[in-house]
This record gives structure tokens, sequence and C-alpha cells, in this order.
């Protein structure tokens, strides 16, 4: 039978979400939760979004395989029972055979969250990206839309991108704030290996005016990884989810995501 | 000459405020700091409120005295080079002798943000309080009332508690929502140790029902410990600082307030 959770995690504490020899990471964890819940020789997941270390996930989703037959509601609380206090299933729910992860994503969301302060981050450390800078939300928002559409992403790609083609529809950045923490949210088709930290670094220099709107348009057309800003902190990025077909009947938020600006 | 800090700080990495022998305290950290950019023999501080382990500060206010002649703003900036990524000066301003960042305060406001969720907290661990039953905003609010003015706190009251007297003035107890986040925010002349995470306790039990309203009037009328229900957790407890004269022109909140809830 196959089963599908959503998973949330503060990623600071972690190598990100991918199994490692290292056994520190948000994958590693999960997996090991699901053996001791199941108490079989190991149950293995396939996830709709590899997050890099440090990058937090509101609703991760993965699936997996099993023959153990439980109450959804029971593979949420048995497997939190053996979950660090950081990583939480919020939810799982039986799956066709012909559901994955991955591949059953039509979209995935992503929320950067950014503290605009003269001060560096305390409270909020390792939760924020930080600008000490005053940004100009009205620049930062015209240079996004040189970014919705179908574009080759090849300028915001790192150079140890494995996806098959650098060509991706982002279908809407939004940007907004409260108070001093600005939020941005993408949703696109599928996204390029530290492709969000990369546009990040761009919006900033424009939105602080160390870089005119117009050149966003021509860092796309570059295609060319130095054409563009470095790679921003990955501190505030949240992986908000995939989203799937309705008919499906999973989730699409968890109760963290109020915690965000 | 004598100087004020705003400092903020998340509380879960560090023994309370108050410097002890471990030297794992916010206030170790920040002496420490002060004296390494000052290049003293030992800085010493005196603070407006002291947080237990665990507890997160806002906007804590400090002040000490130093023949050492900086800008305000070298401070801020020379002291968080030393201080750890958890802790942050905010503002700097000189004051007058007369000036007591704990006598000088007229009250002092805390806010406590909680939960609700059936799963426990994850990617907000350490951050928030729990609950995973729904709370009824109208009886909280009823139960708070009673508590407000002045009272003998001794039902709400740690043992260990040092203060002189039970006697405080609560000026106001406001509780709002964001989503899945409650906030609870309490201002009084002065507070008793413990005594914020024992009222959420009870404020807690009234509002999942477990409790009836009238419940906390009978609760402070039994000036007993035992009435009332058992300690809260620290990790939802923000001190968002004190109050003083406005003449005074200290700064009343930092961009981190945006933060919660």
């Amino acid at each position: 039978m196959r089963i599908a959770l959503g998973v949330s995690y503060h990623g600071h504490a972690y190598d990100g979400w991918q199994s490692q020899p290292s056994g520190r990471t948000v994958q590693d964890r999960l997996e090991r939760a699901l053996t001791e819940f199941t108490a079989l020789d190991k149950v293995s997941t396939l996830c709709a979004g590899r997050t890099d270390a440090g990058v937090h996930g509101l609703m991760q989703v993965v699936h997996f395989d099993t023959p153990v037959v439980r109450p959804d509601n029971a593979w949420v609380r048995g497997t939190n029972r053996f979950l660090p206090p950081d990583i939480a299933v919020q939810w799982a729910q039986r799956v066709p055979a012909s559901f994955h992860a991955r591949a059953s994503a039509r979209s995935r969301r992503y929320a950067y969250v950014l503290l605009e302060s003269p001060v560096r981050p305390s409270i909020d450390h390792g939760q924020v990206g930080w600008v000490f800078r005053p940004l100009q939300l009205e620049s930062m928002q015209q240079a996004a839309q040189a970014l919705v559409g179908e574009h080759d992403f090849t300028s915001f790609r790192a150079s140890a991108c494995q996806a098959h083609s650098p060509v991706k529809l982002m279908q809407r950045i939004d940007i907004t704030r409260r108070g001093a923490y600005w939020r941005f949210e993408f949703e696109a088709s599928a996204f390029l290996h530290h492709m969000i930290r990369n546009i990040m670094g761009c919006l900033i220099a424009i939105g602080s005016g160390n870089r005119p709107v117009g050149w966003m348009a021509e860092v796309l057309a570059a295609k060319s990884r130095d054409a563009a800003a470095p790679t921003f902190s990955p501190d505030g990025l949240y992986f908000l989810g995939p989203v799937y077909d309705q008919s499906l009947g999973l989730p699409t938020r968890t109760p963290a995501f109020d915690w965000l600006p």
C-alpha cells in the first residue's frame, strides 16, 4: 500500500533533505523513525522536492510503499514519537499506487523571508535572510515580472544542478511585507538548484538600488551564472510544498503556514 | 557615563538571563562581549527583568557605567561583533546617571505565543507553547479579566520567587490569534517568578473547557500555589521589554517585534 506524508522541519540542524552517509539529514531521520515505528527492515521514501542544508520545510511531501496497515492518524502520531523536536509529520494519507510525490506534482511553492533591519537577526536567527539597507517594493515587483512565464533559467542555476533542462515555467512571484519582514513567494513548475537563492540575490540588489530594474531581464537573457548576484543565504528559504491535482484530496497547507510573516 | 542597551535574544540555548557559574547565560555572553569591545577588565550590567531558561527577549534593557566614550551606533555594532548569532544589541543610548534599567521601569510587557494544532511544534520548536485541543477565545478573555487590576498573585508565584510582595498591578491581558497561533500579551507593574507561565496553565485549562470561566477568580482568591494549574512551558514566552517615562526617549520596540504572530 502507498502512503503519502506531509512533513514540516526546521532545517538549521540538518545537512539538507537528501540522505547522506553522515545520517544528519531530514530524510535519514524520517526513514529511521518510520523504520522504528513499523519495525520493518528499512522504509525508503521519495520526496516532492529536495531541500539544501539550512532550508526549512513547511510541507514537504513524501511517499513510500509498505505492507503495514495503520489508520492515517496512527502514522502521524507513531512516526512523530521517533522524530526529533524540529521535525514532525503533519498528515498521512493512503494514495493510489500511481501517485508519485515528485512526478505527480504540477508545481512547487517556496517562500523566502527577509529581515530588513540595521541590526542582524537574533531571535529569528537561522530563520530569515537579512538586509540592512531599506528595500523598494515597486522596483522588486517590476524586476520579478521579468521572470514570470516560461524561461531558460540558466543564469540562476548552480553548477551542481542535475535537472534535465534549465527551462521552467515561473507561475508567480508575490512580494509582501509585515513590518520589518519581507516575504517573497514563488510558484513554478519546478526549480533549479539554488534558483531561488540566486534570484533573491538579484532582487535584493535591485530593491536596494545597487542595480536598475532592467538588470533582471539582462541577467535572465545572459544565460550565464556569472551574470547574476551571489547565492543568497539559505536561512530564510521555506519549501511550502508541491501542488497536486485536487482530485487526490491531499492537504495543501499545515498549521505552521501561519507562523511565517 | 551610563549607557542603556536594548537587547534581543533567542533563549533556547541559554540557562536564562542571570549570570551563572556555568557562563551559559545571556548576561554572561553580553558582559563578555562588552568587555571584549571596551577592552576593560569587566563590564557589569543590570537588567530590567530577569528571564528564565528558554524564555526569549524581544527587548531586554540593561544599563552599565563605563569610562569608555563611543558613539551610540558603535556600541551596537561593536558589541554585536562579539555576540553569538542568537543575541543582538538593537540600540544603545546614553542615559542620565539617575536612570536604572529595573527601578526606572513603570511596567513590563510579555507575550506568550501558543500553537493550537493536533501535531506538536516542529518548524517553530522552542519558540511556542503547544495545545492540541481547540481553545475558546471568549472564555479565556472573561477569565483573564479576573486578573486585571491590583491583586495578590500568590497563587501564580513560584516557591523560589524572591519578590518583596506578591501584590502587583495587572494593567492588561490581550488575547489575539493569527491562524493556528494564539498570542497572549500581558502588561503589569512587575511579574512574580513563573507568574505568566502559571497564568497560562490556568487560561488553557479554561479555554479548552477543562475548567469553568469562574475558576480563575477562585484560583486568585485561594492565594495558594496548589490552587493553580501546573507551570506551562517556557518555550512560548517573550519579554517584550520594560516601559519607561517617555521623556527618556528610549525605543519602545525593535524590528523583531514584527516576527511574532
